[in-house]
C-alpha cells in the first residue's frame, strides 16, 4: 500500500499485530503485515533469546519490538531499588484480601506466597531501558513505547539507527508532546483497546489527534487502535484519517497465541459489554475481560488497587495459580479466568492462525471499500 | 445514495440529524440529509406547533420525530400518577444538596423553588405515547424511540401508515430485541454518544449489531451513531457496516441551534475528555460536557442520582437557572454550563450552518473514500 507509514515501516500492508508471542509476529510480518513483539513480561535475557529466534524465523520480513518505559512512577514505590523492596511494601490487607478472593473460587494459597516476582520483571522504567537496548541489537524497523513520553535515549538511538519510533496516546495532548519529542509514528488508541487505555473512543481520537498534529504543523503518520477487529474496521480508521491499523486482541484468538484454552472460550462465548477498564491487574488503568476479581478489587469497600508495579506482584501470580487450577479441574476457578482484551472481543467467534487472520484483514478491507464504492454509485 | 435506508426514507445522502431545533431540521432536510426533531421537551400541544412549522418551511422534503418510550419505569417511580406526586417523592435531602451546589456558584434558589415541572413534561411513557399520536398525524417518514424496545402501538400504527420505525440501540442483544418486535432501522448508538447511551464503543458495535442481525436471518439496516461529526468518520462507519449515521452532538454547534452563547463557548474549547456519562441530568445514564454539577452527583458522598423523571424535575430547572444567571453577569455560573454532548465535542471548533455542515459532510465524504482508493492505488 502507498502511504507514509509502509514507506516508514517496509510492510506491505499496514495491519500492526502487538502480541507477546513470538509466533504471531512472524506469522503476521511474513503475510504482509508487521508483528510487533510486546517485551513487558521478558527479562532482557528472554528478550535476546525471543527476537533471535525471530531473526531466524521471519525471512528478513520487518518487525518492531514494544516496551514500556513508565514516565511516572507512583510516589508511593519511587524509593525502591528492587523487586525484593518493593514486595516488602505490599501490605498484609492486600495479601489476605487476595487470599481470601482466590479461596472462594477454590484456588488456594498462602498469605506468604500470593505476592511473587522475578528478580527484574515487571513494569519499570529502568526494565523498558534494558528491554530498549536488547531491542536496539536486532535488525528492527519500529520501537514503540506506551505509558507516557518516549525518552530520549529512545529518540537518539532510533534516529542513529534509521529505527522509526512509534508511541501509544489515548489523547490528543499526548499525541502533541510526543510528537514536540520527535516520534516519527503516533499510534492513537481508543477506550476500547484492550490493555492499558484512556477515556477517548478510537472513531472520536483518530480525527482529533490528526486534526491536532497537522494544525501545529507536524507531518506525523497516525494508526488507529481500539476495536479494530476487521478489515472492514480498519478501512473505516483509514477513512476516518488513520495510515493504518495497531491491533492486539484480535491476535489472541490465534492458534499461534499465548492465550489458554480457558481463556479462548471465554473469548469467544464473550460480548462486547464484558470488559472493564480497571487498575486490579497492573495498577493503571488497563482493559481486561471482567470478573468477580475486578467486581472485588474495584469495589468501594476493596483495600483499592496497588500502584505498578506492586499490582502486578499480586494479579499475575493469580492469574497463573487460577490458569493452574482450572487445568487440573477446578471447574469454579474458570470464573476468574481473564485476560488483557478489548471490547472487540465481542467480535470474536472462532480461532484462526495468525497468516488467516492477515489475509481476512486483506479481503474485508477491499470488500468495504468496494461497497463504499458502489454506495456512491 | 444508493442504499436501503435512503429507499426507506427518501433520503439523498444518509445523514441523520438529531436536533431538538425545527431550524435545524428543516435545514438539514432541505440540504439532502435527514432531519429528526427530539419531541422529548414538548408537550403534545408544542409538539404540534413545532411540526406544523416544520410542514410549512420543508418544502416536502422528508423528516421525522424521535419520542422516547421508557420501557422501564423505576419502581421507585411507577406508582406515581402524575407531576405534582413524583415532585413530592423528591428528598429533603436532594432538594438542599441542589441549593447549596447551584449557591456555591452564585445561583440562589430556594429549597421550595428547586424542583420544578410543567403539567405533562417529562420523560414518561404516557408522555412519548402522547408525543407519537402528535407525530403520526403529520407526514413524518421516520419515527425512531430510544430508551427500550419500540412499543406495539408504535409499530403497528408505523406499518398501517408506511413510516418506517427506527429504533435506538446501545448493544447487540437489544438489537435482537428490537429486531424481533417488528423495527425497520437500527440505529446503533456507541458509548462516545451525547445523550443517553451504553457502554460500548461505536466502531465495535456497529460490526457486532450488524453481524448479529444478519446471523438472526434479520435484513435490517444499521445507522451508526456516536461520535461521528465529519463526512470522513461517516463514511468510516459505513465501510464498518452501517448504511448511515445518526448524528446529534455536530448540529448543537449551529447557528440555527438552541444552545447558549455560554454554552457554544465551551464546546469549542472542549476537548473529546471533558464529557462525562452520568445519571445526574436524566436519571438514566447520559453523556454530558463535565461539571461539578456531575462530580457532586456523582460523587460517593453525594445523595446520589434520583430516578427518572425525578431526576429532570431538579436538573432542567436547575440548568436553566445556571445560564439565566450567566447572562446576568454571573461569571462564576459559567463552570456549571453543560448540556447533553458527545466526545465528539473535541472536533467541534467553530459554529458553522447547518447547510453548511450538511455540505461539509457530503463533500469529506466523497474525499475520504477517495483517499481510500488512492491508497489501494
Amino acid at each position: 500500500m502507498n502511504n507514509a507509514v509502509c514507506r516508514l515501516t517496509g510492510c506491505e500492508f499496514p495491519l500492526f499485530a502487538f502480541s507477546h508471542c513470538r509466533d504471531v509476529v512472524v506469522a503476521v510480518s511474513k503475510a504482509g503485515g508487521f508483528g510487533v513483539l510486546g517485551a513487558t513480561r521478558f527479562t532482557p535475557e528472554q528478550l535476546e533469546e525471543e527476537l533471535a529466534w525471530i531473526d531466524a524465523h521471519i525471512d528478513g520480513a520487518p518487525y518492531g519490538v514494544d516496551v514500556l518505559v513508565p514516565e511516572i512512577v507512583d510516589p508511593r514505590v519511587a524509593e525502591f531499588q528492587d523487586n525484593e523492596q518493593r514486595a516488602a511494601a505490599i501490605s498484609e490487607q492486600h495479601r489476605q484480601f487476595t487470599v481470601e478472593l482466590l479461596g472462594q473460587y477454590g484456588v488456594d494459597v498462602s498469605p506468604q506466597e500470593v505476592v511473587r516476582y522475578e528478580g527484574r520483571a515487571g513494569i519499570t522504567p529502568e526494565n523498558g531501558y534494558a528491554q530498549m537496548e536488547v531491542a536496539f541489537r536486532h535488525p528492527i524497523k519500529l520501537i514503540a513505547n506506551a505509558l507516557g513520553i518516549a525518552p530520549p535515549k529512545m529518540i537518539e538511538e532510533g534516529k542513529k539507527r534509521g529505527v522509526p519510533v512509534a508511541a501509544l496516546v489515548g489523547a490528543k495532548e499526548h499525541a502533541l508532546r510526543q510528537a514536540a519529542a520527535g516520534v516519527d509514528i503516533i499510534v492513537a488508541q481508543g477506550t476500547e483497546a484492550g490493555g492499558h487505555c484512556g477515556e477517548v473512543s478510537t472513531l472520536v481520537l483518530i480525527p482529533e489527534v490528526v486534526r491536532a498534529l497537522k494544525g501545529a504543523g507536524y507531518d506525523i503518520p497516525v494508526l488507529a487502535a481500539g476495536g479494530i477487529m476487521t478489515g472492514a474496521q480498519m478501512a473505516g480508521m483509514m477513512a476516518a484519517g488513520a495510515q493504518g491499523a495497531w491491533t492486539g486482541s484480535v491476535w489472541l484468538a490465534t492458534t499461534e497465541s499465548e492465550t489458554s484454552e480457558a481463556f479462548r472460550d471465554k473469548m469467544v462465548a464473550a460480548r462486547s459489554r464484558d470488559t472493564v477498564r480497571s487498575r486490579s491487574r497492573t495498577g493503571k488503568p488497563a482493559r481486561q475481560l471482567k470478573t468477580a476479581w475486578h467486581e472485588a478489587w474495584d469495589a468501594p469497600d476493596g483495600p483499592g488497587p496497588l500502584p505498578m508495579p506492586l499490582m502486578g506482584m499480586v494479579s499475575e501470580p493469580a492469574f497463573q495459580r487460577i490458569e493452574k487450577s482450572v487445568v487440573n479441574g477446578n471447574e469454579a476457578a474458570r470464573d476468574l479466568v481473564s485476560y488483557f482484551v478489548g471490547q472487540g472481543v465481542g467480535l470474536i467467534d472462532q480461532i484462526r492462525s495468525a497468516k488467516g487472520v492477515v489475509q481476512d484483514f486483506r479481503e474485508e478491507f477491499v470488500e468495504a471499500i468496494g461497497e463504499l464504492n458502489g454506495m456512491l454509485g
